[in-house]
This record gives structure tokens, sequence and C-alpha cells, in this order.
């Protein structure tokens, strides 16, 4: 079905000088030098240099330094139902399609669940019914429903699309709830593209954006998958 | 039918003494005072001197002072496309019931949208489809699919339940959008209903929970309803 | 010397029903009933049940749910370095003495710092500078100087006031920081002070408002303690 | 005096497609196209067909889409009373030179605030007044004090640099606050020079980088400078 739909994800948007303001940031907190001499400093030409400050500072927990870099994401085919646990994000920032105002012309693209979609038989029908939905909103609206209300009989599974922006800081907290196996599997996929296609041109992050069992060394889940032993395991008797 | 529900809202939690804490807030910025002398003194029992002093400095832009009063509301029964409009207000709290874990048993409840409501053929249409998605969703957990997926298939017109709350400013804030004419008329009766449960019980906070126009003096929007006038023509040529 | 000045802590406001509203937002998230009616059913008058589910869901980390808890607390005498501090935790409401509207009439009150103190020798030349600096500020005043001006003489140490809001993780969050012995001390005893005063009315809360050491099982920070073992020490070799 | 510093202000981060990602937000929410599409489409080359969008977006309020830009200053040279007044705005970012950890090594810096630098006795006995505490700081320092404490007799008027960060929306709104004359001078000067070193660059920005009143069309506050009548006699009786 093409209106099956997948997951796109790019970088639209990051900072001219990532590192650079990054560092600026860290050392005019312990610095007697001004933040502008700092950044244009020689030390401010020397990446290895910047980047041994920063990984240091993210390690032992200091965060806000890294709230100067927001990177925007411009992301294609979520289901509303990822959409809706997205936008709880509330430190992020979202220009999503509107329901209201954009209709529907023909059948909507939807995203298949993978429980469904691993069932042939089962995919057939959801097909079948996303079909026999767009049906009746486009019934609705020719019978003169505007589409802020036709829409209230579109599914959970019907794409959405966005400009979603955010800080560093709040990039590792998605990270680090939602590469969480508990996560539900559209958001996981999702919030890992996100951050392999950021750690293509910045490779550097690659250690942050992680589940946060690894940034604890346990699990602190109710119901854990596993992967690390929960705190009480982990921990030495101490 | 009755599975077409109807929003219901209660308020479920304000502060002991939200006048007086309000009431010390202010009076603290400006008096020499402590706040605990302010807190314990006899000008602090007059209710009439206290709400007078409130509703000059809300009056004249002052909103932090208010920021100190939170109030929860229950809310029941408004369609996920209400509730995905709602939690976009990050200044809020929400705890929404999960379509993840919990599984609807039988005919989910949902909301019959306005245009559709008033055209009773339509309605009958409506109701019946609804059926069938019912039918399709039962047919997928039966098949094993777990309720986090087979939610795919429920529309936005099925209902959410959630404990929401948000402090005095960002009331006011929510008011200035939502009661305006150009938002969805649903998060309208809603925001409508969460004010005037809260009236009730704090009859002073009537005159803030306006529309935005009525703050303004004049509509902003690009597409004005006639309420009041645009800015342009409002204003005295100054 | 009268004017120096030790903290005092009150807290002059929390909501009604404490328990009743984080448990119903608790339930709300994994049950199919209503958020009214679980308010208002029996379960809902149990403190002892409703307090298992509520621990038990903080500890597995959900936040959320204990945002709908506010709390207000009049603070007075603290320094102007201290509240500086405090007023950096960005998700919190703050009411604050201004410096621009309240001149100072006579000598005006302050902290001295915990190694001043315990000199006292130290101790009768920092109260003797605070005078200076007092005459200072008067002659500038007399001169005419408005307020907002002459307090740029008034140094760190003087003593401000604020009625401070936050909600129970954000109070959390605040202890986790501010009580680990890296944060300044007068930090520590104020945040000590608020926790205490708000653990008398509400003892539950008690073993939450802990550093975040207690919290992780292991010490994050570059500079440790030693009160608990660093990461790498604290975690079996998994 | 080389010690009585003026603010200095240099942008040192911003996106490197600012016009294209907003023009972007703003189409993804009423456009069938999917905002990848969008931003690499051929409309979003032509700019002042980006620009026209855009400021029509920006005059109607809807101000989400330009929360995707985010804008990093250095400021150096701005006293402890105005640094208080400006981290007290929420939604910015903030690295700021730390008075625990950075000792003074000789004279501090200062701000000489308006009233005084106009009166040149009054200048003469601030800059000897701010020697003295500069003495004493030393004379602490000298007996054992650590920085943290010693730092509790610097003056408000000391200086403090920092990066700080804030998205568009947080920037119009610092402009409306700050620019109104009721500000104090010192943050009125800082927040002008901000604007007018981005406006340097993006020019398109300078008609909503303006006092509260100009965009409302009349002053709210209290007091009144009489820049703009009031909102009584500014609206036409209706």
């Amino acid at each position: 079905m093409e209106n099956a739909k997948q997951v796109e994800v790019k970088v639209i948007s990051k900072p001219q000088n990532m590192l650079k303001t990054v560092y600026t940031a860290c050392r005019t907190c312990y610095s007697a030098d001004s933040p502008i001499n700092i950044y244009e400093s020689e030390k401010a030409q020397d990446e290895d240099k910047m980047l041994k400050l920063i990984t240091r500072v993210i390690s032992s927990g200091h965060y806000s330094t890294i709230e100067h870099i927001q990177v925007s994401f411009a992301i294609n085919n979520i289901s509303r139902a990822c959409s809706h646990q997205l936008v709880r994000h509330r430190h992020m920032s979202f220009s999503q399609k509107s329901q209201r105002y954009v209709k529907e012309k023909g059948q909507f693209d939807y995203i298949i669940p993978p429980t469904v979609e691993s069932n042939p038989e089962l995919t057939a029908k959801f097909n079948k019914f996303m079909e026999k939905i767009s049906d009746f909103y486009q019934e609705l609206v020719e019978a003169g429903v505007p589409a802020e209300d036709a829409r209230f009989v579109l599914p959970n599974a019907s794409v959405t699309s966005m400009v979603a922006s955010l800080n560093l800081r709040e990039l590792i907290h998605l990270a680090n709830l939602r590469l969480c196996t508990r996560a539900q599997k559209e958001i996981r996929i999702l919030v890992k593209k996100m951050c392999d296609e950021l750690v293509k041109e910045e490779p550097w992050l690659k250690d942050y954006l992680v589940p946060k069992c690894e940034r604890l060394g346990f699990c602190d889940e109710d119901k854990s998958c596993g992967r690390l032993p929960i705190k009480e395991l982990a921990l030495k008797g101490n």
C-alpha cells in the first residue's frame, strides 16, 4: 500500500558554531576572561581541546552549558499516536501540520503498527479499514462538514509531520527516556533517527544520546527489559 | 447513543489560602516587612483590602505574583483531537489516561463533532461508523495485537480523561487564547467549563478569564469574528 | 550585631487535598474509570493505600504525577548571593522584595558568611564594614540618588526575602542538587529548612527530599565529598 | 577610573538557516506537503516571499513558529543588579561567571549607576568606595576566607559576564518588557544593544524588537511615561 508510510527525519538547522559556543559558555563560568575574548581566542580554534573540556563538563552533569545549542528537525510520517507522545516534551518547540486547516484530498497516509505489520493477513485488513475510514471522511466533507470536524473520524494511525526544535540538554533527556525499550516502538525509532541524523554531523554527541540506563549504570524501570540490572543488583552493597 | 459523551470538569485541588498567598506575594515585592509577617498580619484577614491590591496588580500586567496559585482540574470526556490541542500548553501539568495501558473492553466512548451532531442523518451514520471501528479494534485485540498497537485504529473522536494543573497566570493565558471564537468549539467549551467551575468558588477571577480581545481592547486575529474591531480600527489615530 | 540575620522559612500554601490529588492523577493514567469518579471513590479515603501507590510511582521515576502538587514558601533573610542562585531554578515562581522600590531606612540587614562567622575578629571587622556601606548608601540617598541606583553599593551579603512556589517534582530536583555538599552552605541550609518544614506536615515526603547521590546510589560530581563512592566504584563490574 | 566599565554585547551564535527554518515551520502547519520537501523547495530560496509569509504570521501573534530560532549572545560588563533581573527570564539559558570559583585578583570591575555618573563629585566618592570594598575583599581572602564567602562584601555594582541564549519569541518578549521606559536603565541599554547587534545581521527583525506599548498600541503600565496614551484614552469608545 503506497499510503502506508515510514518516518523520515532531516536536521534542517543547528548553530553556526556549535562547539565554539558551548566552549565559550563552559569557560565563561570559571574564567576571569570575558566571553567575547574567550570566543575570539586562539583556544577556541582548537577543536580537540574544546571537545575535551565540553565532554568533561557534560559528564559531570552540568547540562546548562549545552542549552546554548538548539537543533531543528523536519519530521515526516509519524502517527498521531506518536506525535501526541512527542509533544508532551514541554521543553521542545513544535510546528505541526494542522488537521483543522489541511483537508485530506484522497486516501490519507498512515502508519501500520508493528504487531499488525508482521502479520500479512491483518495488514491487508488494516489497509482495507483505512480505506473505509477515508471513504467516510470524504463523505462527511462532501456533506459540508468542515475539515476540523471531519477529522474526528481519522485514526491515531494517520500520519502527521512537523518541525521540532530542542536544545542539546533536552535532546539528551529525550534520548534517555525514549530510547529505553519500555518506550513505544514508533517513538523509539523516531528518536533513534533524530539522534543518528545529528550524530552523522556531530559525531562527538554519540556517547550522550543513549537510553537512561547507560547514563545511570542501572535500570530504574518498574518492569525492566534486563538490558542492565536493576539498581539494587547493580550497586555493590554500600 | 449512550457512548456519545459530553465533557465533565471538576476542580479537585486549589491552595488552602488562595487570596492570602497572592496578597503576601504582592506585598513582599514592595514592603520592608518580611513575607512571614505580612502573611500573619491583620491585613491578611481583610478580604476586601486583599482583593483590591490583587486586582490592581493583575490589571497592570504583573502576572508573576499569581503564579503562586495552582489549580487542578479533573477532566472527563474530551476527544483526543481536543486533548492534543490542550497538551500543547507547555506550562501545564497533565496526567492523561493511557491508550497503551487501558484496553477498551467494549464500544469506546466518543465525541460527536458539532457540525455532525446538528445533522441527525449524519449523526446516525457517525454512530454506526464508531461501532465499525470498535469492531475492528476488538478483532485486532482478539488476534493478539496489544492495546498500544490496536489503538492505531481508534479515531480522534474517542474520548480521553486527565488531571490537568496550571497556575493562575497560565489559566488566564489559556482563557485568553481558547475562549477566542477562532479556537475550535470543543476546546472553547472545555476551557469555558474550567473557568466557570473555578469562578463558582472564586468569583473575583471572573473578569480575568476572558478572550484576549477583551484584555487587549481589539482583535489581533488574521480573520476576525467581529466581536471587537481590529487594532487599526479600535485605536484612535495616534 | 542585631542586623546579622538567620534564614526563616514558613510553608504558607499547599493544596487542600495533596494525597488525593496525586492519587487521582496516578490512577487516571492506568484506569478505565474517570478521574472524577476516582477522586470521589472510597479508595481515595484510604490514606495508606494512596500512599502505597504514590510511593511506587515516584520510585519508578514517573514524576509527572507529582507536578499537580505546588507548595508556596515564605522565605526571609537570605543573602542576595543565595537568592541569585535560587532564582536560577526556572521551574519555580518567585516574588522577591525589590531593592528598586524598597529603600533601606537605616542599617540594612545582612548575612555573615560561615568562614567569617567562625572567626570573631573577622566578624567584628565584617560588621563594621557593613556599617560603612550603609553610611555610603545613606549618603547617596541624601544626595538625591534614587534607591534603584543607591543599591549598587549594597553587598551580596544584604538580605532579601521572597515568596517562592514550586511543584513537588521541582522540589525533589532542588533537594537533589542543593542538599549536595558541593552546593554553597547558605543555600544548603535554606533548602534543608524548606524540606524540613514541609516534611513536618507531610512526613511521607522525607525519603524523596535527599541529595542526588542517595537517589543515584553513587556520586556523579567531578570532585566528590566521599559520602557515597563515585559511579565507577559503586557499580559492580557489569 | 579604568575599572568603571561599559556593557559589551556580541552575537556569537544563530542558526545556519534562520529564514528558511522559520519559513518551513510556518508552511508545515498549513500545507499538505512534507516539511522536508518544503525546506528543499524552490520557494525556500526566495527571501522576499519567505519574509512576507513570516512577517504575516508574526503579526497575527502566532509566535510558536519563531521558537525554532535561538540566538546566543556573549555579554560582558553588566552589574550583578542587572544580571539578577536578567536571569529572571525563565525561558532563557545562561552560563554566568561564577563569583564562587573566579577569585578577584586586584580591584574588581564595576558599573557606575547613571544618577551617580552624572555627578562628578559623587562619582569620585563612588570610585573611592569601590577601592575600599576591594581592599576589604582582599583582606578577607588573605585571612583565608574562600572566594565564595569573600564575595559577600562585593557590591551589586560589580560586573559579571555571561553567555545568554534565547529563542526569537522570548527575545521579542524581552524587548517588549525591557525596552519599556519603566525598566531600569542598565537593563534597557543591555537589551537595546542585544537587539541592535542582531538587527545588524537580520534587519527584518527591527519592527518586532520594540517596547510593548508599540505592540499594544497603548501603555498598560500603572505609571505611564506618556510615550503612548493609556488604554482607556487610546481606544475609541467601543
